[in-house]
């Protein structure tokens, strides 16, 4: 199933994308796709509906994040052995975890915007899962019990303030726009297996990183078993993997975004952004 | 004003202290102390109640955290110069920013659990403020309209998964029961001035941590100017500001909580906190 948030910012409904491509409206099913709404048994309730019996939404809708705004925002750093080399990080023993603001969520062809004092946006085409059922110490071999589904993220990030601006990557990852989730939230039955997913990400036409979730170091029935050894992980909260090489810091020398600058970003069979990099405004 | 949320974990109601210490049950005026409940206008409202109006709480009503879950929880690390040093860190030229999980928030005299694997579990009594008003690149001077009010707030950190499980702080600062809140939401026209407030943390009777946001390096109405530069901060979310000296970690040897352990956690003005540090369970 693929399920989508439509409408204007701030104001979106959720529904799903039927077998002809249209998105339907679910919001007489489920209030948003947040929370218990993301539950197995809601899941299973929404999967049982006939799409054709749902209200079709607006032709060209604009569409949302493909969750609302996540309880939490966990990003896992160098998770690829290629981009740790690139960035020359060694490769990590365990998981590196780090937090996005929950608030930087946005739709998955919203603008980006270059925060003020930026000196070094990049761009991060990552694998992200949305939690359905509390994670609390859950094992490994569990795992995907616990997992609602599948998205893009584009883990937008600044390098200078995530590296240059005194400890911790968070002030690098969290500013707003600096989440872009979706186009679709794709549940666990279409997508069984995760660990070969081609995975890429363009610049003006350009593909800079041109990966496969085939070199991930750790996956993510071990992600969701680790990540909760540290906190609970509620519905609705969101993961996000890490990225393979090609970001711009990697590049010799390094490449960053400018305004105008338009990113395409895909993973098969979770479907593709487009973002437009804009000025700040105030 | 000094603001709590009271009655059963996950189900509390808002409340506010009378002039004789008796709680007032608020739930008739705001839903709870979140969002927009917290915005100059609506506490402008609750000022302007007359308690006695208001029906009074149980007797012996648990105090939850005296906000609901935060949208986001921002600390600061490394504010006090001593702290800094007694940690061997070098005190940092701008404020270093990390992340606790939201969901960890707790109410003030709530049981602190020893997460699984735990080896050295610590304590960090820390000034706290709550955001009443979206702040989005705020200058300085007007950084304390943005800002509802302060409370406690005990950092428990667990240094093991904090400094020793591959890098990035927020591993060992957001395991459940890591964020007493509380005991209350004491609003900025009570407190005028934070700048030479007395702090401190007891272990079992004996006083550990005995300072004064005297020594703070970077002062509120600084870092709410600077930590909305690098995201947006939105009403109810919480950001705790540093802990002076006397943590376990600084110790000659180190020494951490066990089970059976007794905080007792104050800052003139804003109360004090009593956590029991109680065993694993799954």
């Amino acid at each position: 199933m693929k399920l989508v948030r439509f409408g204007e910012k701030g104001r979106e409904k959720p529904g799903l994308i039927d077998s002809t491509g249209k998105v339907r409206d679910l919001s007489s099913v489920i209030p948003d796709l947040a929370g218990e709404a993301l539950s197995p048994a809601s899941l299973k309730t929404i999967a049982a509906l006939d799409p054709a019996s749902l209200p079709l939404a607006p032709e060209g809708a604009r569409l949302g994040s493909c969750v609302a705004r996540p309880g939490n925002f966990v990003a896992v750093g160098l998770n690829f052995a290629d981009h740790a080399a690139e960035t020359n990080n060694p490769i990590p023993e365990e998981p590196v975890l780090f937090n996005k603001a929950p608030n930087c969520v946005v739709g998955p062809d919203d603008d980006v915007m270059i925060p003020k004092g930026s000196l070094k946006l990049d761009w991060e085409v990552e694998l992200a899962f949305v939690i359905g059922k509390r994670a609390r110490y859950v094992e490994e071999k569990d795992a995907l019990d616990h997992v609602a589904g599948y998205c893009i993220c584009n883990d937008v990030s600044e390098r200078h303030f995530q590296i240059e601006r005194s400890g911790q990557w968070t002030k690098g990852k969290g500013s707003e726009t600096f989440g872009p989730l979706g186009p679709w939230l794709v549940t666990t039955d279409e997508i069984t297996d995760t660990g070969a997913l081609p995975m890429w990400l363009e610049v003006n036409g350009e593909k800079v990183q041109n990966g496969s979730t085939k070199t991930m170091i750790f996956r993510i029935p071990f992600l969701v078993h680790y990540i909760s050894q540290f906190m609970v992980l509620d519905p609705g909260d969101v993961i996000t993997t890490g990225t393979p090489p090609g970001v711009g810091l990697g590049f010799k020398p390094p490449r960053f975004l400018k305004a105008g600058d338009v990113m395409r970003v895909g993973i098969d069979g979770l479907g593709v952004q487009q973002q437009t990099v804009v000025p700040f405004q105030l």
